[in-house]
């Protein structure tokens, strides 16, 4: 499929009330590759932009433990670039170099422990049944 | 190999040296089947406790955080011994109902938005490189 | 290991059956890199490509199907390789850029909806037990 | 969290639309357990309705392609629950024995070869760049 | 689909022939689930055993350590069928309680050395490009 | 989080007291890529550095078939990084080709049928329940 962004300048009016959103909500100049990508199918650029920003809002989670969350996920599914821009997102919402150190080594154990989970087939604890 | 736990009054005093130090450490009467499986590989079992609990001990991230990455982690990788031991464990350093389903929102929303930049071959923001 | 491909000019006459087998199959003029680069392992080569060719000739699913589902498997797994070879093989077996958007949609969905079964630790239905 | 799913005849009136909007949709007289279990959350629940819904609609890709999507997806995760409701769909949707013996095979051949093309590290050609 | 394995008696020739070579390459009186289940779709049947015969076979690997490698292939993806199957073929060809507490401790720790080489996006050195 | 590595001159002398071990370790002149990344936080640095040398020291396996399972997991997981730099040690550590096309063969495989048996949905034999 054509392999393009779409810039502001070239996109619809329809697309660029969805780039408005994202900039508005974001207080950003300009919107990421990703949602210059996603231009090339209105539909899911509309819905996943709506969903992220419903998701992503502070509420019982604040911002920061939210894009950090989304380190943690895409660093396990090795997402080059949602490692990237969701890193840059965290840092922005005040991660510092000691919370980076600390959620890479959670996020490190975890992948370990999931797997000797496995390996020894560990049965679930009655305790955590519920 | 032997799928059989090893219980405290079974255990080497190796073993209940480990076992005592998790016991004291969690403030519980017993470990979870998950050390009493490891404990079949005595090496293995003394690691991974100590990288544990270096790793999870409050620090620039506080342990209900660190608690909900490894929640996270184990739904991304679906291992179900340890969505359930460490959901348990996410409740008890005080995650909510309304935060456990915010934790649940943005780990499905990472999920999806990290396909779509795989699919939609999303290059990475020069913003981002760094 | 010797990370170069074999070329068709320097293949042996076992390689070649292959390749020829394949451009013939493909109506292609040249191999993929995939092929050029499992040549390194003429026994891997033989088999994967007769695998191939069983699994992806017609049948009770159209050509075009499978190669969606080719491109689904990928994008969840993240193989940069493999989403550009089989997002150019869906192509020219007739993908528009609606149907590749609608499969971008439910790829992404169903990542999404994986871990929310996981973390909701849903039961499986007595209906769809069979 | 309290993991028991909330049936109709407990539903707030908020969750009720959902439901109601659910079964009318699929033409169902029950919603399944996804759906009642996500409703510990009702935000998560009705935004990943409404998304399900809109992706899942025939478009340029038809009911019973999007439903085998989803299974080639579950099984590569390898989400036991999403395998079984899928899977009943796709059955649903007019997935004969023998569609369902060609999807798996798709799907197998797709994990290998997507480890194939990561082992060999295959560089992706040129003509597959766009 | 009917969820239900072929059992020998029940099988047709072209199925009990490719019984009659697991049985006979691996000595045993009777074959596992797996091939009983897969037997619904008769060619995926044929051509899985035929790969597993040639890639298991002994050969500059020898078959407890291709064995191990499909334990730590299945506790990384955590199917829980090939996990305890594996571990059993592991055993069978001589793996000891020792190797098995080695094994998972490397699995373990590549999984998680996985995530820290791509959290911290660790360009690769020079000196493995080839 | 600055990406960039801190080379053995610019290290402090925690840093370089890991960083001379490493190198003793391995007798190689300067340490991989990978710690001068992770030396971006000391402790993790440490504690990986500690668990890998333990981890990897010849036992119960010999370091060949320890590099070979290292290359499994990372093949599965489709880390470049770690595809690299472990396939480098298992050539050093004496894998030959013929060993190399035997490994990638044996994890294709088992990334095929890990799927076959998670969509065929097989239950687990009673004979590997232990």
């Amino acid at each position: 499929m054509p392999r393009t962004p779409i810039e502001y300048r070239n996109a619809s009016a329809e697309l660029r009330a969805v780039f408005d959103d994202i900039k508005r909500t974001r207080q950003v100049d300009d919107v990421n590759n990703f949602w210059k990508y996603l231009a090339r199918d209105p539909a899911t650029l509309k819905r996943t932009w709506e969903s992220i920003k419903e998701v992503m809002a502070p509420g019982a989670l604040d911002p920061l433990v939210k894009e950090m969350l989304y380190v943690a996920v895409s660093v396990t599914n090795g997402c080059g670039y949602c490692i990237a821009s969701h890193t840059a997102g965290a840092r922005k919402a005040g991660m510092t170099e000691a919370m980076f150190g600390e959620l890479m080594a959670v996020v490190g154990m975890a992948n370990e422990t999931n797997r000797l989970a496995n390996g020894f087939r560990v049965p679930i604890d009655p305790a955590f049944m519920d």
